[in-house]
């Protein structure tokens, strides 16, 4: 478990690290770079949402950390996953059940950082997300997360029925967010328990809630449709947490 | 009360609404145009930190509502914001104890968005921003808030503290997030209440800290300083909630 950031310096150097699907946060080009290599490197970052600033050379020299950025430097994150014993250790350690939280599919940054942020501080003992289609741990995510992505373990599963069902062999409860669920404050969100958090415009998939023992609801008393998913994991979260001090 | 978006087109159109101080949200420009009047626009914008995105002269002949953009179109927002009296008109309609949350230089448009989302949600009859130095209610804000923008009044006011004596008259009862505050769930958060967030990084100002009746701390379990501002308010808002429906 660890986050690092780093630059990738060189038009081909960023080409190639795009071709193999690395995560890349944001690119500085060079003001006024116009050529065939700086195009596809504008034409790959437009298509996975990549932010881009034009600089200037002497910004460019400042970056740099071999010297040879040719006007283009890529800012990369890697982050070494945690595996789920992490979180066990982690529940063992406290003393307490095991709290996990488990996002079925979150795609903005800002909400996954906001999550890892509030479970660190709700005393979830790790965070677990799926390999495919969903945002991973970059950048954004580390500096929204405030730090808590150096200290709450990331789990990253292929599958997360199955993980789901792993962990139910192994005593955790299951709960969902969703609407038509049972209001949260009459479940019992005691004891080991898994959160799960769906996707920011589809909610839970239908397999992922089957798979869930209850489904909770947050009362809704207003006008539109539902809470920002980053606040709606905080008000669930926390309902967990008032209930473990009880 | 209402929100409506506008395009500002034209070079001097668009210097004029920054020097008059206007809410610019982006700023479309035809890619290579680099003018005087242009590099103006870009020094502004890179002060006021609006995006600039280089765009075709066919995008921007598709944006323009007038024709006549010459290279440069901005997106500006206004808002008519409510009044004071349009907080209690709706808490009155809906014959409930009036419930306002009163955000103290809140700064970033998603967490401004987000807690008017949540404010619609949980409720809440209306929120009350500071005149200055907060972010005031830009596009952003509009698409964060989903659509809550349309129906929960936001009130902007000069002098917060002021307010919150006057609301005090009218029998509000004021809480207020910081830490050292008495755990939010042994505090009686019932009645009439209004419920005040800090900026993100000082959190609340310490005279409208010192106006408050109660402070109410979320417990914090983990290894990092605070939540993010709209989780903070999302938790609080439903601890709320919570005790109104009890």
């Amino acid at each position: 478990m660890g986050y690092t950031e780093f630059t990738i310096e060189g038009r081909n150097a960023v080409i190639e690290a795009f071709r193999a699907g690395k995560p890349i946060d944001k690119i500085f080009i060079l003001d006024g770079c116009q050529d065939g290599p700086v195009s596809t490197i504008k034409r790959e970052a437009k298509k996975k949402n990549v932010m881009i600033k034009y600089v200037t050379k002497e910004r460019l020299d400042q970056i740099s950390e071999t010297g040879k950025h040719q006007g283009v430097i890529a800012y990369s994150a890697a982050y070494e996953y945690a595996e789920l014993e992490d979180i066990f250790d982690k529940a063992r350690e406290k003393g307490e059940a095991p709290f996990v939280i488990i996002l079925d599919n979150i795609e903005d940054p800002h909400n996954l950082g906001a999550i890892i942020r509030t479970a660190n501080l709700a005393g979830a003992h790790g965070v677990i997300i799926p390999k495919n289609r969903a945002v991973g741990l970059t950048a954004t995510v580390a500096r929204t997360s405030a730090g808590a992505l150096n200290f709450t373990p990331v789990v990253k599963v292929t599958n997360i029925s199955k993980t789901i069902q792993e962990l139910k062999d192994r005593g955790l409860w299951f709960v969902c967010a969703d609407m038509g669920g049972t209001q949260m404050y009459k479940l019992n969100l005691k004891g080991p328990i898994g959160l799960v958090i769906g996707n920011e415009g589809d909610g839970v998939s239908r397999l992922v809630r089957e798979n869930c023992d209850m489904i909770a609801s947050i009362p809704m008393k207003g006008d539109i449709d539902s809470l920002n998913a980053s606040v709606a994991a905080g008000v669930l979260a926390y309902e967990i947490v008032r209930q473990r001090l009880m």
